[in-house]
């Protein structure tokens, strides 16, 4: 059976933006990546549908909804809408069933999540915080109980935020996502209404990669920036 | 269209010992300050309130409602309540709301709130968290949908807690506050109850003033500390 | 009137591992201990229980229900459970309420609960977060007032965490258990399920007893790490 | 009298990359801008130059100083050399004095120079502290004493390192350069070996900037990043 | 034997505002206190004196040397002065040496400096690495060799920083100095040319108090603020 | 050609309580180790040799001398002797200069060595920053310069420090030393005289192979806890 991993994203411009590159490269290896999106963004991240007279709530977490399954699509991912709402992110016990049911179907290899902290957006802490109560909660021998599963709670990789610094987010992994940009670049496309942002990522990208040769003096171009929260258990070091 | 600036605190004493520089300052520089007051500290700083036999809740309420308006009057600033209730303070979705409509009518150029650690007092924190979220939700397109409107999230500053190293509350800004002096030290009259305090936050202020002196090399005698949570953008370093 | 001290664990195993020396070792000094247990660890902390056909939720409850009496009573000390619920511990208003009123009642010297932050697990963090809010909130004169009443919040020691540094846990504190090792080891025991535990643990105690001796100069073979969170009141140095 | 400010750099690049569009800016409005350049870079940042044969440690300096030069004049500032040498940068008791003389002689407004962590080059965070060390000895009355000499020490500001967060480098200010972009970009050119890093630093430009732009709330195209390690002393909150 | 007590300032200054409480309290107390002074402070905390025309370092280092001798016989504690220079203090081998033998024979039960960070003054940091590289030293058994000699690295506590937040400073003692207020209030008051510290540090004084009955229920006027740097070990919590 | 490892070590003890199962596991996967070891630890951690009566400086290292190399040989790893000196460290250019040879001559993919924190030990920090200055430096194409050179920097591996916690230090990698665990035990045991240290770090082990099995989900017995420095650079997540 193929390995798999988990994508745990408030809004749908966060897994295109910060995680696009892990989930497709994921992809080509192999594996079944499975993105769960939290929200639309319809009230906080799409500003220029709002910009017409006469939308409705409806129409444009529609829209969103089309635009986020054809960006997985690209990608090559399955995805999944809980609709929480945004602004702010409102999760109950209900998703958080949901969410443990996932993760112990999925078995994923790792999840990608938000940063712990960000003062500019809260949903996206807010996210990363019920993305790891589901993850502890899976493991729970008595929720749902079945004594034939198995399940291992799996590796957690943040995901970068969009001011690092602010978010006192660190880096600790630096992923060379070369053979899948072209396909991360055609994801970014799909967000049609945030051109500017395809220009900033793009840099990003691009200055992650550049750092990621510095650290390991091998060149590479284009590079994701994750923070591993939970020690890397090894069998030999590099 | 003159400049407007919003305090969100936790407790009448908050907005007093805290910030009542900064208020009075700015409203003698002709800014609009709105104060929002989530609770009346009517449980857990109103200690002289409850040793009278007989006192009931809506009484101590009444008083520090009293008080917290006369305060707000003698620093020239308009005060709104939430009555949240206090110890602990326990904020709803209609006061969120109510705060995203008074971000985006006040259009404030910044907003003083409590730092977002205390192990003294939850409420504070809490009251931080609160001002943040909404503070962030003001600028959501989709949240009570106007294309004509138009709002920018002011700049953050925590004012100090009492026991700032124990918050991990590094003070950033240190605001001169000399031509205001007399009427913060009214404001602190005003709190007839808590006579002990307004000894401990004159010497607050003075020691803050002979910080900032030494810190720009220009010598004032009482100061207001403040974190700026969220980078300054500048024309000029100064 | 004796001293007392206050215990507030998540699960079963929490007050066994982490704190029985302390609690062991105040109870022979003659201190009124009491534990208040918040949830079993029915469903995060029993898998052996699960293993077994049939086995229900209530059965197991019941069985670490006896299981941390029992253990309590090694230690000679009064336990309360609060059935809270685990994975996800879920506390409520009145939960709140009634451990406010203990630690009125009981009027603790210090109160011992679990590390703020812990990514393993989730209700380690809530569990404390609430010992705390309980502890400011039995100082507010207007919650349930009563003018006669005294009392003083308490010093709070945070136990050890499994993973310390993940925790970003740093002792302050080691407590020589020397007198009491037995009497943990015996609450050990109890939890006869865990027996990978018992050795875990008594590693632990017997590296903080070194780093104890290392510290004090002065030998001692088990130890109890803590961290304090609030400044120490002295009289002397030491 | 005019204004001043003074950059203290570790090497060539340094002032170029992480603070042309400052010095070009201030010399605009009428600064007096100096630069310190405690190093060549003539080991470890001149890798082009080594790969020819027969090249002497004579000849890389000299191309560097020359190149420093040009790129000084280019943004319109002074600069002095302190030849210290580089990897490792060795700094005397001799360049400390003529370093406070400098102080003393510019009486600058601030001071640009290197964060103080930097675990990819040891040069810059040794500059760092040096620069900071002759910012305090300079107010020492009892140093040369002169008591008609006034003095007082400038705010300080960190320059942006090439990997912020592995620096535990957090940004307080971001400073819109647009209005000398030209020109930074210029200063970029004359270091015509290192081309790879003007496009580097030109995408760090456009992502400060719009990070300026979204803390602002006015739109801005290239900014840089500093730290301000002082609280500023203000007279207005903005 | 009685107990004794090390005192480790960079300048006479320090271990009068910062510590003379401690260091009167420990006298009271029967303690042997020793204060090592490092510097005069003759360049760098001198200003009044270079005022005068004419002055000599020689001058101003030995009206320093003379106050320090009367403000420890104020404080009823030994003084030894290594006159290392201040600004920068230059700290030597053989001083090492002499260090490491004063702990030897003071056998202290706790050491007194420095905070570890101090961007306002770095003698202040060095004054504090220093004695803590003597303390370790001194345990070393082949350091002047003596199978005779007893020996234990003493706990240390560092005393308050003038700006305390910006030196990363975090108490977690406070030390009740009622008894001894009168004391350290004459010292300051020997420290005649520096009238306005006088009045700063007895208002750090009473807020300190005030903080430490906020801690410990119980009320106390002045305090001295430390921050511990080894776990306390005990055999009772409190 | 193949691959080779380098570790930095203060003292003769530190590779082999904190590193001996990583330089086992690597020598046994054909890695090339090579330790380069700063000093004897002839003064302050060989207590039991000083207490004989008539032993000199000289003996004490002849001894620690022939214990590090047996220690080595039992490992498998080349080990080579600075000898410069011991509480304190005291590192010269020409011992930075051999290192940086050292570096170059053995290209390692990567080095072992101690916490950047230390308050227990300053040879400990010392040691790490020399490591890691070395490093860099040969980096630099212009210190004995040679075109023909090819080098780059190997990653960083700090291990564990006596007591974690104090130093600041967080493990963010877990080595899995199960398949060598008997060969470090064996140089615990050359170790003769400090046998009381052969527990201690058994009971490490024991406890960072549990932490590693939680964390990865698969069981191990043996594990050695370390803290990456720069950000690892990765083709696929794990």
């Amino acid at each position: 059976m193929g390995k798999s991993a988990l994508v745990v994203s408030a809004h749908p411009g966060d897994f295109v933006w910060r995680a696009a590159g892990a989930i497709a490269l994921h992809v080509a290896k192999g594996y079944r990546v499975k993105i769960v999106c939290l929200a639309y963004g319809e009230r906080g991240e799409s500003q220029w549908a709002w910009k017409k007279a006469d939308v409705s709530l409806a129409d444009v977490k529609a829209q969103r909804h089309a635009e986020s399954e054809k960006a997985a699509a690209v990608l090559g991912a399955e995805i999944e809408f809980f609709d929480a709402g945004d602004y702010p992110l409102r999760l109950t016990e209900a998703m958080l069933d949901r969410l443990v049911d996932i993760y112990r179907e999925v078995k994923p290899s790792f999840v990608l999540t938000h940063s712990m902290e960000d003062p500019y957006n809260g949903d996206h802490p807010e996210a990363s915080r019920f993305a790891q109560e589901a993850r502890v909660i899976a493991q729970a021998a008595g929720h749902k109980p079945d004594p034939s599963r198995s399940y291992s709670a799996p590796a957690v990789f943040l995901f970068e935020p969009h001011q690092p610094e602010q978010c006192n987010y660190k880096p600790n992994v630096i992923l060379n996502i070369d053979p899948v940009w072209e396909t991360k670049r055609k994801a970014f496309e799909v967000l049609a209404a945030q051109q500017h942002l395809w220009e900033y990522y793009t840099r990003v990208a691009l200055n992650r990669g550049m750092q990621g040769g510095r650290n390991s003096g091998k060149p590479m171009t284009y590079g994701e920036a994750y923070q591993r929260v939970f020690p890397a258990v090894v069998e030999e070091l590099s």
